[in-house]
């Protein structure tokens, strides 16, 4: 199964039997808020707390892909999640709820790619049947944890990002119809020495950058392997800062074929600075929108970069730079079936 | 390679090549002192933070495994790690230290068997030819971070545990000698309604219960099929009550064979309360003590029952009682050469 040092195959390609996306109010009024299966209209989702907001939003998450994935909780073997809150509490009440055998991950945005490719090697190795990856974000829960409060108002430059309301999952499975994953590529720490926790998409573009390189060279790919090459969540800094990276390290993929899950989910929008950006980013956008996108036939191979910049408050008031890391997953929609 | 609902039989049985145990100054003068690789006099290590400390504990412990593995960095295909600090940056930092791919986990002090399980998948699936699964905590860093500050000195009830300062890690690779892997049952969340973050041996004893009742359950295995059955860490309040509720729930498991990392790391020191506690201590109670008398002939076959408990301060605070899991692991040492 591994091909390379650090990658990947899925000879029996596991199948996304079906994926999911919730979102925030202000998720719903960007340009992707007609590729998710719930929105809600309140910040709060009906709760007393963020984060209990945020623990309803990846319930609803795993619930729906369940629902159009026609399984029972009962019938998914692991529960493969992580999020951004301190202790994955987020995660871990929702395995609560779920009554789902359950590990936790850990890999702040990386998470979402981390859990798809453990969750396609549970499958692909007989471990499981079928498992459910799962990961979200809540602006307020990830203000009021990683920064200042939100009623402080405190000024943010432009390369700041905007933590996304909302989360995604995606049910795997051995067989049945559906999108396909072929391979992964486990990323190592990339850390260039940068600090500002207010520009994390320049601190992870070079992550993202190394994992990408990984991949093809793994996989003895061309670079015009894929249709769409996605990273989650670079921003438009990050994605501007990878633009520029990868011709100059003799990556040859087609730049009009790269886009960035944290470009995508605001657009133009001037109050989210550089883009998007948590675990329900690069989950939403790719579980939602792009994979609707190739269920209609759009793309036929995509590969999707999820980068995590993995500080925390601590560690930055120690003075330590941004350690970065990014997993990439490639996922193929099946052949047209022959008429 | 799934058996039952919930647990992996691994069939080539994968070989813990080396484990290693680093240890604090107060876990040097226990009974298990002489069972570490490395201990230190200083609880600083040499650091200005008690974060980096248990970073230079994770650090060592996964140089001294390789060490004694004959293996270098360079020749490991993935670092599973997770640890207790918020965004667990200290398997982060140790990450980018050791430069080997990194899959980040969570499950508090489960994170140990969590790592040590996956890791066995990940050989046994041909993903990756060697793994090193590693986890650690710092009793300052940890007081600091979920409790009050040290210099406080808070008063705690008898049945709170003290958090072990150290680290453990286990290689894993296909073949070769050493202790071997040979099933795995991953939990599912156990809340009782418990909230008192100082009696988390009471919280967990049924996450533990649980655990073991599948995995006897999906193994088909009779109850004293192991020479050893061993939670970590419910310490002497958790230790007593998974006694308890052991035979209640006819699970004839004898329970002279049934030990807690955390009563035997400290032994009966008083000042522990409860036992030890934390991603170190079954750790290193496993990768150092344990590992050597089953090396040693002194048992056959042990069951490994990792706990943890998955809160927050946050969760806490809002009134949320605590999600429990265990994750179990088998190991067996391999059949005596003949003569």
């Amino acid at each position: 199964m591994r091909q390379g040092y650090q990658s990947w195959v899925f000879p029996s390609k596991p199948v996304i039997l079906a994926s999911s996306a919730i979102g925030g109010p202000f998720e719903a009024k960007g340009p992707l808020g007609e590729d998710f299966d719930i929105t809600h209209g309140d910040l709060m989702i009906g709760q007393d707390s963020w984060e209990k907001a945020e623990k309803v939003l990846l319930e609803e998450a795993c619930d729906k892909a369940l629902e159009k994935a026609g399984l029972q909780r009962e019938q998914i073997h692991v529960l493969l999640a992580g999020d951004l809150m301190n202790q994955i509490i987020t995660s871990s009440f929702s395995a609560r709820t779920l009554g789902i055998p359950y590990l936790g991950l850990f890999g702040a945005c990386s998470t979402a790619m981390e859990g798809l490719a453990l969750g396609a090697l549970l499958v692909e190795s007989g471990a499981s049947d079928y498992v459910i990856a799962a990961t979200g974000s809540h602006n307020g829960a990830a203000e009021k944890q990683y920064r200042y409060p939100t009623e402080y108002g405190g000024q943010k430059p432009p390369t700041a990002q905007w933590t996304v309301t909302g989360a995604g999952a995606a049910v795997i499975g051995k067989q049945g119809s559906g999108l396909q994953i072929t391979a992964a590529t486990i990323g190592k720490i990339v850390d260039m020495g940068l600090s500002d926790p207010f520009n994390m998409g320049a601190a992870m573009a070079p992550a993202a950058l190394s994992t990408i390189e990984t991949h093809f060279r793994d996989l003895q790919l061309p670079h015009d392997h894929y249709d769409l090459v996605v990273t989650g969540d670079l921003g438009k800094v990050g994605h501007a800062i990878l633009s520029e990276l990868l011709p100059q390290h003799q990556v040859a993929i087609p730049l009009e074929r790269y886009i960035d899950c944290g470009k995508l989910v605001y657009g133009d929008h001037p109050a989210v600075w550089s883009g998007g950006s948590g675990c329900g980013c690069v989950a939403t956008v790719t579980y939602g929108h792009l994979f609707r996108r190739m269920r209609a036939g759009e793309w036929k191979r995509i590969l999707v970069i999820a980068t995590g910049a993995l500080l925390s408050p601590i560690s930055y008031q120690q003075g330590e730079s941004i350690p970065c890391i990014a997993h990439a997953v490639a996922i193929e929609a099946p052949p047209a079936e022959e008429g």
